[in-house]
């Protein structure tokens, strides 16, 4: 039965998903599998930076009042009492022309206010006992690092949905959370439909191809920051397919399909939908490619029904799914990064519907510079593989050339937008 | 001992780094955990995309002979003699006024060489047969996919050295590879040294930090595309650490330090290389943060001793370690990936040596916009945190201001540069 289906503008489809109050659940993982999560809380300094005064050189901690008459015609005299390592706290105090030598990252010693450091110093014995002169007249603080001079304890210092680098590494180490609190990582489910499907080790055959698809959508969900369970293709049986989804949903948070959308005679998703009860938010997008695209929703959970196209696949995944995944790890930028860019090549065909190209986006003496990664033929698997953006060319539009500046959508970026429509 | 030495250039401290010539090591892996990785070999088509003439639309396959004297004032019928879905093979030959109900990606049966949209057709019944009628006239071709119109069998789809992102992930799937060529993690040793250290989970104490440098280093490894070995803190006796450094030597490929490169009368370091007969590469680099960085080679592996200094040792792993990691990786651009920005704040400070400053870049209307991150107080582990890049400030500058263009260095980004230098 041929079906008239009402297409509706990406940003309402985007909206329609986005409604649907799916939130982040926290755990706790320890700081060694951290990297490369997303923050569940805002974190905290523990306590002040340093949480001691200290030394930042190597060299010898005095009372700044005894150099007062150091020159260089000068030399003043002090003698070295105690000798302390980073992480070694002295039990001396430092007395009128006395000095404690101090190595990088040390305690400073009681009674000092300043460090000389060590190659403006001579050191020599007199008597058995250790000296050191200096030429130099030091203020009172000259290079010491105060307690809490970098960080005070309470400071908020990483936000709650933050992407967690080598950096916040560092900065959960130092203030000691062994176990850090991130964003469980949404389970999504992932069926194949299609009867054409081979895997990928099996030989091909006449009239079969293999199933990319879910290959690459299992690697869209683990770049987005999701949990891929891969169910294999759907059975040709309604019931068992029906089936098939209805327990899958029962375990995922979020539940992709490939294939089945379109008004072909063979394609059942939308039955299952009508079957399950589930509200069908949008089956048909004003955009190219996807316009297939069927969304809908079931008891707190949402269910993609992303074309069987790859590169209509792999834009609806990246412009429907990634938000609400990104939403679930806390972010407030979930959408893919919208920027500017400059495009480098004529693009000659009119966009009755909005246009998403797979696209390389350059850097050109610090300006963004954007040209299609191939044909834009939709089937061509080979275009997506150097693409590391999407351009956007609104409906409605005749045709670009190249120097003008279009929007692009960045895939391969972590700083996301906060709505890009 | 105060020990004088004599600072290199960068550049020149890097090309010491790369003349060793480590090469990288394939392993295959599953397709299902090769997203991430590093291909170790060039993809190619093992077969023609598509590799049959295929439709790309739901509609009938014709012999477009036939549809010569269809127009709008005088349609044209045809008798349907099979229905075949994607994956199905028809059994029929279409003969003259034949038609064959097709769907998107089903092979063309033989004798058809166009095909109607559906939408374009009108179906009915007659005398118990289906039948199906246009209005339009349709060319050879029309509407068809040829076999190998997308790609042909041979070509090289993907490079040696590429990330694999989702989309080539799609490409090794259809092309059958289900065990990928993959470089072989180098395995990275990592020791701290400094008894000032204390590990995450222990209470602060008077003169003791955490350890943070070491979950920071592990992630940057990670994030380099390495395989991190954590061995802990070096012990304080001068034998133990010896033979702790000589044994981790035999397991890694190459062999990180923390601290202990000053000279400062605790730091052994030099004396371990010393040693072991390892070849000092140099040990003191013009540059801020990280001016003591050593590197030595030893049997074909290399040890880097980077500064304790958290910033020093951040910069000092991105510049010299990072660059033989991506090389064992099949990386052509192993560095990291040099651009220009335009400076948003002044930066009044001469640089008597080059400067890397931890920089936050943005896009503001398609150019790249930089500023510092922090304080450049080195010692602030917090501006590690929000750092997207280095700026880097050459030696012999007298200062910087808004406006002013300068090169940055991407620390978030899998393209690399050639040679940054």
């Amino acid at each position: 039965m041929l079906e008239r289906r009402k297409p509706i503008p990406v940003g309402d489809a985007v909206k329609k998903i986005m409604e649907n109050q799916l939130t982040g659940v926290t755990e706790y993982v320890p700081i060694e599998v951290s990297y490369g999560r997303i923050l569940a809380e805002n974190i905290i300094a523990t306590n002040d930076v340093p949480h001691f005064d200290r030394s930042p050189y190597d060299g010898f901690a005095v009372r700044s009042i005894d150099t007062k008459n150091a020159s260089l015609d000068h030399s003043v005299e002090f003698e070295v009492i105690d000798h302390i390592g980073a992480g070694h706290v002295s039990d001396q105090t430092v007395n009128e022309f006395q000095a404690v030598r101090i190595m990088t990252g040390a305690m400073m010693p009681n009674g000092a206010d300043t460090v000389v450091m060590l190659e403006l110093t001579n050191s020599f014995e007199k008597n058995g006992k250790r000296f050191m002169s200096i030429k130099r007249k030091l203020n009172k603080g000259d290079n010491v690092s105060f307690r809490g001079e970098d960080t005070k304890a309470g400071e908020t210092l990483v936000k709650k949905g933050t992407y967690i680098n080598p950096g916040v590494q560092a900065i959960l180490a130092t203030f000691g959370y062994s176990e850090v609190p991130v964003a469980k990582k949404p389970v999504i489910g992932l069926f194949a439909t299609g009867t054409e499907l081979l895997e990928v080790n099996e030989p091909l055959e006449p009239g079969k191809i293999r199933n990319s698809n879910s290959h690459m959508i299992v690697a869209q969900i683990e770049r987005a920051g999701g949990m891929a369970h891969y169910y294999g293709r759907l059975p040709d049986d309604f019931d068992t397919c029906f089936n098939a989804v209805k327990n899958a949903l029962e375990k995922v948070d979020l539940l992709i399909t490939t294939g089945g959308v379109s008004v072909g005679d063979f394609d059942y998703l939308p039955e299952i939908y009508q079957k399950l009860g589930a509200e069908v938010l949008f089956n048909k997008v004003a955009m190219r490619p996807g316009s297939v695209t069927t969304v809908a929703k079931f008891q707190g959970k949402i269910l993609f029904g992303l074309s069987g196209n790859p590169s209509a696949c792999y834009v609806g995944f990246e412009l429907f799914t990634r938000p609400i995944i990104r939403r679930m790890l806390f972010s407030t930028q979930p959408h893919l990064r919208k920027e500017k860019a400059e495009l480098l090549a004529n693009f000659p065909k009119p966009n009755p519907f909005t246009r998403f190209v797979r696209s390389i986006v350059q850097i050109n003496e610090g300006k963004l510079t954007v040209s299609p990664s191939g044909t834009d033929k939709s089937n061509i698997v080979t275009s997506l593989a150097g693409a590391n953006s999407l351009m956007v060319l609104p409906g409605g539009t005749r045709g670009f050339e190249a120097g003008n500046v279009v929007d692009i959508l960045l895939l391969e970026d972590q700083t996301g937008s906060e709505w890009p429509w």
